[in-house]
């Protein structure tokens, strides 16, 4: 037995970590009216507790700690994020609009409810975001609980994570180049990746001059991160994905994957994470789970 | 001809004035991208624009006025309010919520549009909404900022107007009494008139304990609203209106009207407009604008 090289491993324990925290904060974020109500908040904590990788609330986290910022803090700034992403798989689940029908392998909130208390249950857990983000215990300062929530209003809206999206709704129509794919998914997918690195270096009162390095980082493990979804629709297994997959290629969708090839594709995002990576030189090893995570990205099977 | 009896109509002329304001402040907030983003734009700005009396954010302006606010200050939070109203709107309108299909007389988003693009433009005026709170133009102060998001996040979300929504969407399985109607409309119309209030008081920098008397006038005029509303749902003109009416009665949904009757109603509309204007008594004649909007609430015909 060889000690020496066990090493721990440093990022499966702070996802672990994060997963836990995150479903805790929600739910004492939502406990459940005694009026009728309750469907809604139902309809709420199902779509928030217990699901998905926590990937936006760890970017959070683990960027707040270069910077020493209190865990609690940054762990509330992390479910504002989680928050928003959780609201807008709820609405592009909804028939009219990817009409999916499993998410993170259970029914879609519209199949285990129905279709009017999945768009408000998305509403309301849009709200919460900012409503999060304004509480003191996010932030004793209300400077940075002002630009936490405008960090994450940008990011969200029209110029945002929605206008990604809408240019997705557009891309069936539209041939995109390269060059347009990549701007969508700078916006569908890497704004709110971004945003949650911004966020850790707002909680750390960066100044934005200070926080280009971090920028860098996020714009890289962003494209990486679509990359490696548009590999995982074409190549994953749909049962550990826990929703359907193949779906680009039968709506036709030009995609990283069809436009540069599955193996050009693979290296272009393993180039991204290297340089992710590289961008966080300057603080040593206290980036590390940073850089795990940059990897983790492309490794991922789900 | 006699000059001295001819009064100025302060609240015509307020109205006219922060219509064209909203207008002005939506269309630059709102300039259309040159891709494909702009068919998002577009709908977002046929919801946004040239809709609406604007009631919100004369609230806000009116109430911002008692402290000397800066005026285009409080019309971005006026636009702020009126962004969550104007996406309220367009999801209650959805086919899976209340299926309408005309709104301030004209066909609604998802009709002019699509379904997905009147979800996602909803989306994206909840989050401008936020957006433009944490501008330097809102206030120059971070804590008034983050105070108005505060504010507005909670009055629109589960404990707030989408909870009310929820509540109204199941008010026809369950006959609720006055006191179950009044607490769904305290909350899904009341509660963002009174967060106008509100934001009106914080932009003065009026701390919560001075707030007494506005929010006493802010939920007497909130159940006054929603009285009126559900007496032009029984009497109004569909024309005036420029959406369905008598729908309730077809939902079987308990009203104040179908609770108390049509006489009772209007005389219990009547006494809150009378007990609201009463609490502003101690602004004497700076708050006569706030009184008249008051009147206005169960004047209105549309």
């Amino acid at each position: 037995m060889n000690l020496v090289t066990t090493k721990p491993d440093l990022l499966s324990e702070a996802f672990e970590r994060i997963q836990d925290e995150v479903d805790s904060a929600f739910d004492a974020f939502l406990p459940v009216p005694q009026d009728s109500r309750a469907r809604l908040v139902e309809a709420m904590r199902y779509a928030a507790i217990g699901g998905g990788k926590r990937v936006r609330p760890l970017l959070v986290v683990a960027t707040a700690e270069l910077f020493g910022v209190n865990h609690n803090a940054a762990v509330n700034a992390g479910c504002a994020v989680e928050a928003i992403h959780a609201y807008s798989l709820i609405h592009d689940d909804l028939p009219c609009m990817d009409d999916d029908d499993l998410r993170h392998g259970k029914p879609t909130v519209h199949m285990a409810f129905d279709e009017a208390t999945a768009v408000l249950a998305g509403d309301s857990l849009h709200a919460l975001a900012f409503d999060i983000l304004t509480q003191p215990d996010t932030s004793t300062d209300p400077f940075v609980r002002a630009e936490l929530v405008a960090t994450l209003a940008r990011a969200s809206g029209h110029d945002g994570m929605a206008g990604g999206q809408m240019m997705d709704m557009m891309s069936e129509e539209q041939d995109y180049d390269l060059r347009q794919v990549t701007r969508l998914q700078q916006l569908k997918t890497g704004a709110l990746l971004a945003a949650s690195v911004e966020m850790g270096a707002v909680l750390g009162r960066i100044p934005p001059e200070g926080r280009a390095h971090l920028r860098a980082y996020a714009r890289d493990i962003g494209l990486a991160f679509q990359i490696a979804d548009d590999l995982l629709d074409v190549e994953g297994d749909q049962d550990k994905a826990g929703k359907a997959l193949r779906k680009d290629e039968g709506q036709g969708k030009r995609t990283f994957v069809t436009l540069m090839g599955v193996e050009q594709a693979r290296a272009q995002a393993e180039m991204l994470v290297e340089q992710a990576g590289s961008h966080l030189a300057s603080h040593g090893e206290d980036a590390r789970l940073l850089v795990e995570l940059a990897r983790f990205i492309v490794k991922r099977d789900h």
